[in-house]
């Protein structure tokens, strides 16, 4: 019977896992892909810099909370790319068995609390998750701005995809819409994305 | 003259570099060294899960942010290896001529309030910064664990050195004191730490 503390431990050994599951996005360097673990830190680093254009009533705590823990589920289920219309096919179910395995780890009540805050996160129906998943999309948009829009073009994204998954931007962090049409702009005028 | 949103936007493609800041930790697979988003992230998650364990009084928001932003400075500053007593010399120094340079960056505002948090954490003397100091300490110290002490060993570090690393675990985390003494007792006996 493992102890309340050997579960917690066993479950920061297990998430380590995170550095080693590769994204689509590349550093903003070029050099190479990006890991999850990467993508969950800049992500809360840029939940907390721009919280200022958040909606009324975003709870900065819990956003930063579910920056942490929203990728955990791709340690088995791997990441899915946004624009992979077939692998978006079955990732509900694939992340929904992962978070069983996962979140089981560990002690009951902990389990409970960041299995339902994923939940959240994952439905984007709230205040703080909808802030939450806006920042998610801004996060890789912002490599692809730094890289020439390289992840894009590599896998042949038109415009209408990136609007498609950016509106969470316009509708949670509209601040920031009128960045990324420039953005998506620009790299239509250059041939990076299909129009 | 930038836009408030053009210097946010510029420092988080400027603390991008952190994913090409390696520490001497490895990965707990031991396939390559760490780097220090990585380390923040992982510092961040374990402060949560084993947020019962902190003192009265630790504000676990502020604690997460200082995790966010503990290792900026390390960008200019560079790693320095907590077992490396010359490096530790002009560190001090070197990472306050960092902070000035890249805190710098942002808006006048969150340049004080990032530049103070940082101070704090640095100081180690209020309960939040004393918590995140122990989980800063415990995160590499899961990672000796894991690879059978492989930095320990690589770099000669001996048994003094790690409790006197580690004694703000004793201090701000004593619930993981008997884990910690337990892992250096074991290297000890395995020939991995010197006595």
């Amino acid at each position: 019977m493992e102890t309340r503390l050997q579960q917690q431990l066993a479950f920061l050994v297990e998430v380590d896992k995170m550095k080693t599951i590769l994204r689509r996005t590349l550093l903003m360097d070029g050099s190479r892909r990006e890991n999850d673990a990467e993508h969950s830190w800049h992500f809360a680093l840029a939940a907390l810099l721009l919280q200022e254009y958040a909606g009324d009533g975003v709870d900065m705590f819990r956003v930063l909370k579910m920056a942490l823990i929203h990728d955990l589920v791709e340690i088995y289920a791997g990441d899915t790319y946004a624009f992979d219309e077939e692998g978006n096919l079955d990732k509900a179910l694939r992340e929904q068995q992962a978070a069983d395995q996962l979140f089981c780890m560990l002690p009951a009540e902990q389990n409970v609390a960041l299995r339902s805050l994923w939940e959240e996160f994952d439905a984007m129906a709230t205040p703080d998750s909808r802030y939450a998943a806006a920042i998610d999309r801004l996060q890789p948009f912002l490599s692809n701005w730094q890289t020439g829009g390289r992840s894009w073009k590599e896998h042949g994204v038109c415009k209408n995809q990136i609007y498609r998954r950016m509106d969470m931007v316009r509708q949670a962090l509209p601040a920031l819409w009128p960045f990324v049409e420039e953005v998506v702009r620009e790299a239509v005028n250059n041939g990076t994305v299909l129009p």
